[in-house]
Order: structure tokens, then C-alpha cells, then sequence
């Protein structure tokens, strides 16, 4: 058994939520920020037992590719002006990372 | 020393909370979805000794027992009407799932 | 290539975004809760390359250097007299609670 860690913008992570149901994958989901203009995300703690890790890992290709996109500007909420960009900018949306990690122990009350 | 990553429904996480203070294990919660009609749930971030690991296990099992609850039905919010269910269910209550993870590294500032 | 998960205490936690931006490490940030008071906490997922572990620790030590600190008195939400403290006390702020974990897979879409 693995345990999977995959943090999705949000653009995807319904659209990956209901892939996983579908497959029988149980997932538990926590709100996410970090990456570029600080888009939101959603982290995706996923166990699996070793053998579905490739089907896994193919699901979460298929539905969260990452993709160019153009974005309008944002003006800054902590009036940090360096970072205040005026004009539309192209930004990768989507996309995924992931980590799979081994465990010791797993247990289901 | 593990991490050990529990997912706890919202109905036994105070208590477990509350039980692993008084055993002066210290956790991180994280607010997280998932699971049968997107019930809330906490997923609990422990640090703990090697040799602690069953004690926590045995804390866990008996503050996030599973059990069956009738559960009142819930209106579609997404307007999915597939997925909308107009009459009680039984449904599985508390309960936790938990990854026992190895680490590298371990650091406290 | 590691997962580190750092704890860090809410104070600390715009400081250590910004360096870790500066230097060029991608985090995922979740908010958290737990601690004395029930102060609230980031943690920080960041995959990270073996050789570059120890300057990520170096950056966490800098910016999350943990310090004592007056805290004015909080009355209980939950009623729970017990746990009532009527008095200002000297409290531990910042500081950060770091686990480096092994990683089998890793995945960027
Ligand atoms: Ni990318
Ligand atoms: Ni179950
Ligand atoms: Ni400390």
C-alpha cells in the first residue's frame, strides 16, 4: 500500500474527484494555495494498494494536464507593487504533483 | 519516529483531540473533505516515537469507533439530482483511516 | 528527491514564503490548527532534491526561530471552564515542527 499525494488546481480537481469515485479510488481532500498569482489548489490524500498505483497515476494524467492560459491581472491585496502585474498574462493551469510515498502501517477503524 | 497521517470524521474529532492532549501526543489538524455525502472530516498530522505507534493506534481505534447513523437527506447542491437520495440512510459514522509513514528527518525550531 | 511537511506557526509563515520563493523552492501550503491556544499554523509540503535538504532547513531555522512571548488571556468558546487561563502568560511563538519523508514515486503533469 501507497500512500498518494497530489496537489491539483483547482481548474481540475473535480473533474479528478469524480474520476477517482467512478475508479473506486477513495480520496480525502484539503484547500490548497501556493504556485503562481497564489491560485488556489486542492491536495489529494489517496491509499492504494501497490499494484493500482500505475491506474492511479494514469487517472490523474488524463485529468489534470497542464495547459497555457491567458489571465487577467490581479492587483495586489497586500500592495506589494513589485509583484502587481498590469497586463494579461499566459500561465500554465492545470497540472499535477505528485508524490507517492511507502508506508508501514495502515489501519481502518 | 513516524508521521502518522489520520483521517477522522468531524463527529469524533474533538474527542480524539481532546484524548491525545491528555496523552501529551501533539497533532496538527487540517480541515478535509471526502467520504459518502462529502461529510466533513479533520486529518490529524501526529509525530510520535517508534515505540509509541500502538499506543496512538489503540488511542485512535477508541475515540473513532465506526458506526452506523440514519442521516437525514441532503439537498443537491451542485443541482447533480443523480446523486440526490429523498429519503433517510443508514450511513457509516466516525471511523478513521491512518497511514503510518517512515522518516528521513526529523526537526523541531 | 524528499516531501518535506513543515508546521509553521501563522507568524512565521508569510516570512518563510517569501524566502522560499526567493530561493527558488516550490511549496504547497495548507492551513492548520493545534498548539497551545489553538494558535493557528501553516503546513508546508515541498518536494525538494536530496542535495538542496539541508538549505531548505537552513531557510525554515532562519525565518521560524521560535521565541517566548505574552499572550493575553482567551476566553473559552467551548464553555470548558477548566481550560480557562484570566491572566496574560508567556508563551512560546513561532518555531516550526519539520518531517523529511522518503518519496518512491515522483510525478509533475
Ligand atoms: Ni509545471
Ligand atoms: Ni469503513
Ligand atoms: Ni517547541
Amino acid at each position: 500500500m501507497k500512500l498518494v499525494v497530489a496537489v491539483v488546481q483547482d481548474q481540475d480537481s473535480n473533474r479528478l474527484s469524480n474520476a477517482l469515485t467512478k475508479n473506486d479510488f477513495r480520496a480525502t481532500k484539503l484547500a490548497s494555495t501556493g504556485g503562481f498569482l497564489r491560485s488556489g489548489n486542492t491536495t489529494f490524500l489517496i491509499g492504494v494498494d501497490d499494484g493500482l498505483v500505475p491506474k492511479l497515476m494514469d487517472l490523474i494524467r488524463e485529468n489534470c494536464r497542464s495547459r497555457e492560459q491567458m489571465v487577467a491581472p490581479v492587483s495586489p491585496m497586500g500592495g506589494n507593487a513589485d509583484s502587481y502585474i498590469p497586463y494579461p498574462v499566459e500561465v500554465e493551469v492545470g497540472g499535477a504533483t505528485i508524490f507517492v510515498l511507502p508506508i508501514e502501517q495502515f489501519h481502518h477503524f
